[in-house]
């Protein structure tokens, strides 16, 4: 029998899928879930989306240019335009989910080999993209006192050798919800000018900022113009994650040029996702108030929940619908199996990502776990209840 | 400025993408263009599938599980249990197209410098995907005085070193339409068996199977269950490449273990395509019959059409909707390109894919072109008529 590839065994799995099957045995056994595990939305995918979908004149379903139609990527630069981000339809290739910008852009700007710097905790699937590329991912800490804000650019320094091609980022972030100040990102765009690294910024989350703080984009940032690649996705914009619909972006037209190569390898991205988000590029701005509001809604309460137990410290973000929270628990892996394996309360649990798989350093996060603040306030008030009584009673609490 | 990686500078361009320019020219100075050139099929998408995608009652586009739906990979195992292929849901990842089957096949497979057999000419695309993954393609020549059968095992075994780990076929072929005999698969079995080969086998062209030829599958094949990989899409079977539907299929645990950790990491395949496929299951064989009595209509007209030209030699394939004739030519590629820049009959001129990119051997296949009967009749009348004049006054035309 042939062995599988070094690759594919090193291949990072999940951490919240070693907890799928507790999930699964615990609701055989009757007890109800509160999934804060995921960013899957509730919230529901505009009508226009699904109805350009339901309506579309289809006899034949043929491959799309390999960049994505291109009526959608024109009408997406107008987008970008909403946004001061002045780009053309030639800067934009529609992927399969911001999961393929992020492979394209990975194998278009880096070696086998070359190291990125990305500030944990991070997205945990970084990791695999990058296991993918044979990339190193070189982690600096953000602090969760500071509530995830960027590190000195001292510390990036200190990190940069020979082999560093790149600096990646994701804001606003996941996992953190931290939104980047602008004087955060100008100095990264000093440091990367400096070095003449890529600059690999993943913005999903654009439309998910509050308290009126600004949106800064890697785009918006002058004289690094051939560093910067945007990797962007429709699905927590729209909520409209089974379309598979991202974009990879950058003024470098060698980076575009090389990407569209790859991009031409897998033939086109999915034609229905594509038509479905060319509409949905006519949603009304009430459609995002509405959901802003319901989102600072539920971050207020889940923040303020959180930060009354004893001992659980978190920090508030100002975007995307995530929190990170320091718990008063000796491992995180261990206690969010212990949710679902060994308590209820009223016969309730909650599941959680472990904020282990979100660092890169050995031994990290180990008292953290990630919130997705992703259902209604009632079943919010349920999951932070099942929470408090379990940190009540949970074997390996520790003193906070 | 960053440079753009070793990786992205090798990667293919097909050979085909540099034609469009011309193509494009063409067409602005009012040139009719037959195109033979791809395997866009104008066969219309099933009924089945375009109504499940109209009708479904979606609220929220969820991601679908990573493997893809269970519900579409049960009733998919019964769509294989009518090609006497025995296998379980969990032996199957639905991918976004064929293209993800290959890509994450490649990477769970074979390691970086690995070398893969493939019988030349093949799918163009598996340069790109072999490149992405960093393995290195050992091609074999398939004659086409022989009609592209299977090289002799000798000539495999010539190519065998101790980084081999891998052969891979496309049966029914793109671009050959030759199809795999019993005898020459199980010729396969035993010198896969004896070197412990993984053996990759693209089988999105089964449907389409002339003249009563038995369609032998490498998973029909015993004693080497752990070493076969199925690679399949529904792009063609369906008529539905914009779908971006495939599957990765092996009954090796291991491989599909790790194939599992690489689909996770991308999180989902299209959750559309996969309802329209679902659905498309139930499509009658009335359906495929009519396909299929119009492609060997179309493939007979075309080949008789071929072998009567002066010069032209044009094997009858007995599978897919390709064949490769051998034309009185200096150079395919100036050929074609000068099909589209400097002739036309009757204001019109014919589009097809010179074979050198569909070999990997330098200089091979330069006599040679790829021709998709993907028109109706009619259109391929006139396609043929563009070729037989063109063939009359092309400047570079050879004596044979």
């Amino acid at each position: 029998m042939p062995a599988v590839s070094h690759k594919a065994l090193q291949m990072p799995a999940s951490p919240i899928r070693k907890l799928v099957p507790f999930a699964d045995a615990a609701k055989k056994r009757g007890t109800k879930i509160y999934h804060l595990n995921i960013g899957q939305p509730d919230i529901e995918t505009p009508k226009s989306f699904l109805d350009a979908v339901k309506t579309a004149d289809i006899k034949v379903l043929e491959y799309s240019h390999s960049a994505g139609n291109e009526s959608y990527r024109k009408k997406l630069s107008g987008y970008y335009a909403g946004y001061n981000i002045q780009i053309d339809a030639s800067d934009i290739i529609i992927t399969c989910g911001g999961s393929e910008a992020i492979e394209i852009a990975m194998m278009t700007c880096f070696n086998a080999g070359d190291e990125i710097i990305i500030p944990e905790p991070f997205y945990a699937n970084y990791n695999g993209f990058s296991k993918a590329a044979d990339v190193i991912v070189k982690p600096i800490r953000s602090s969760i006192e500071s509530g995830f804000a960027l590190p000195p650019i001292s510390d990036f320094e200190k990190l940069i050798t020979p082999k560093t091609k790149g600096i990646m980022i994701c804001n606003p972030g996941n996992p953190t919800g931290y939104l980047y100040s602008k004087a955060e990102l100008e100095a990264l765009r000093d440091l990367v000018k400096k070095y003449d690294l890529f600059l690999l910024s993943d913005e999903v989350y654009r439309e998910f900022c509050y308290d009126g703080k600004e949106y800064v984009s890697v785009m918006h940032l002058s004289g690094i113009e051939n560093n910067v690649v945007l990797l962007d996705s429709i699905s927590k914009r729209y909520s409209a994650c089974g379309a598979r619909i991202g974009a990879m972006i950058s003024k470098n037209k060698e980076v575009m040029n090389a990407a569209l190569k790859f991009a031409q390898a897998r033939l086109s991205p999915p034609s229905y996702g594509q038509i479905g988000a060319e509409a949905a590029l006519e949603t009304p701005k009430s459609y995002f108030d509405g959901v802003i509001k319901e989102y600072i809604a539920r971050r207020d309460y889940v923040i303020e929940s959180l930060n009354k137990m004893q001992g659980v410290f978190c920090p508030k973000p100002s975007g995307a619908f995530y929190c990170i929270a320091r718990l008063p628990i000796d491992n995180a892996d261990t206690f969010c199996q212990w949710l679902l394996e060994s308590f209820t309360h009223q016969g309730q649990t909650v599941m959680l990502a472990p904020a282990t798989g979100f660092y890169s350093t050995p031994g990290a996060g180990l008292n953290e776990v990630r919130i997705a603040y992703i259902l209604k306030i009632e079943d919010l008030k349920g999951a932070m209840l099942c929470l408090e009584e379990a940190l009540k009673v949970y074997p390996g609490r520790t003193e906070a």
